[in-house]
């Protein structure tokens, strides 16, 4: 039984690909390298998925700078040391034009081409409420696309959008994952990270990050520029 | 008024374009070139959005070889000499896992990013009844995507789908094309060219385009190998 996990190198990514591993799947993890700031996401997740147990892993590239319109993407600037209140009420410059679609889109192709029922995705509706494309309304039209859109779905096997930690806080995704063993010194979070890929601590994803190990009572095994 | 438009450097993008433009939109071009076997329609699109006027052409890299599953983009043969109703049978292994819905994201973060309220997009039911990505029902459900996974969509302001040939059999799209000046002679549509770019005269694809432009009554201005 096979799963394509949306791989980012991330926190949530990497507690979705332990899930999926629990749920008894080869997991065969995807990664985008779409030329974000932070990459050394990309590099986390190749470590991720061998700490994991990966059937394989893929990094595709395709370049968004191309296309532009977020702060992850160009050199717009990162805000930082938002607070909750501030984070929750706009749609944030670190959006990036649809981008869920576009990984989901290039998923559902890998999971096809592999005969993949399910693809796991780390989307999470409660911290990045201002995401439009982390809703759960926005996942189920998503399926519909899956289902009409490839020939899995007219021979009926179709392919499933499982986001477990869709409705979760993320003390709740960081206890989940601590109970499944999941490598959180690998995994990376900062939007805008020093050149040597150390997290800053500030950014409303580093924020989030932080205030979340911090309610789960675990410890955050990674380092922060400022301590 | 800016539009989006899928250009692939074949007969019916192309079309497309041109009624974009009639349609009063300054139409940015979006070509991906994905690994395909017949490259040479990249070259195509760039010589046709000058023709066209395009107020920009972006052609973006997404490598789908590393994906696979389909005959455009593995050693897989392509069919040849098939009639119509052979043609008609199954889904053909020219379809490309996902690739309409990966096109169609990607053009959708470029109309999001240029404030471009409309993506155009050549799929034809008819001509392509086998490809469960060309059908109407597939193209709703991705505007459904389109409208809950953006900042546009969120906005009210949206991002509508146009696929002006969905309905038209290849004679009608020719004619209209005629009547709008296309550079048909500029247009690739075979799969499975000779290294110099020159079609095959036998593929699906270029047999779809021979026999539509004899029923248009119209001349194909481009060489075949067998003619």
């Amino acid at each position: 039984m096979k799963a394509v996990v949306l791989a980012s190198g991330g926190l949530d990514s990497t507690v979705t690909a332990a899930i999926a591993k629990r749920d008894g799947f080869a997991i065969h993890l995807l990664t985008i390298s779409y030329g974000q700031r932070h990459r050394v996401e990309v590099e986390r997740a190749r470590q991720i998925a061998r700490a994991l147990g990966a059937a394989d892993h893929l990094v595709l590239d395709v370049d968004l700078r191309r296309i532009g319109g977020s702060a992850l993407t160009t050199d717009q600037p990162v805000p930082k040391d938002r607070s909750e209140a501030e984070r929750g009420k706009d749609i944030p410059p670190t959006y990036v034009p649809a981008r869920n679609t576009i990984f989901l889109s290039l998923a559902l192709a890998y999971a096809e081409t592999l005969g993949a029922s399910v693809i796991y995705f780390g989307a999470n509706v409660l911290d990045y409420s201002g995401y439009p494309d982390c809703r759960p309304e926005y996942l189920r039209a998503f399926e519909q696309v899956a289902r009409l859109g490839t020939r899995a779905g007219v021979l009926g096997t179709g392919v499933e959008v499982r986001a477990p930690l869709l409705q979760m806080a993320k003390a709740e995704i960081i206890r989940t994952g601590a109970s499944l063993g999941v490598p959180f010194h690998l995994t990376h979070s900062c939007y805008d990270p020093a050149p040597d890929g150390i997290a800053c601590g500030r950014c409303d994803s580093c924020r989030i990050r932080r205030e979340g190990f911090r309610a789960a009572g675990v410890v955050d095994p990674i380092s922060y520029v400022d301590m």
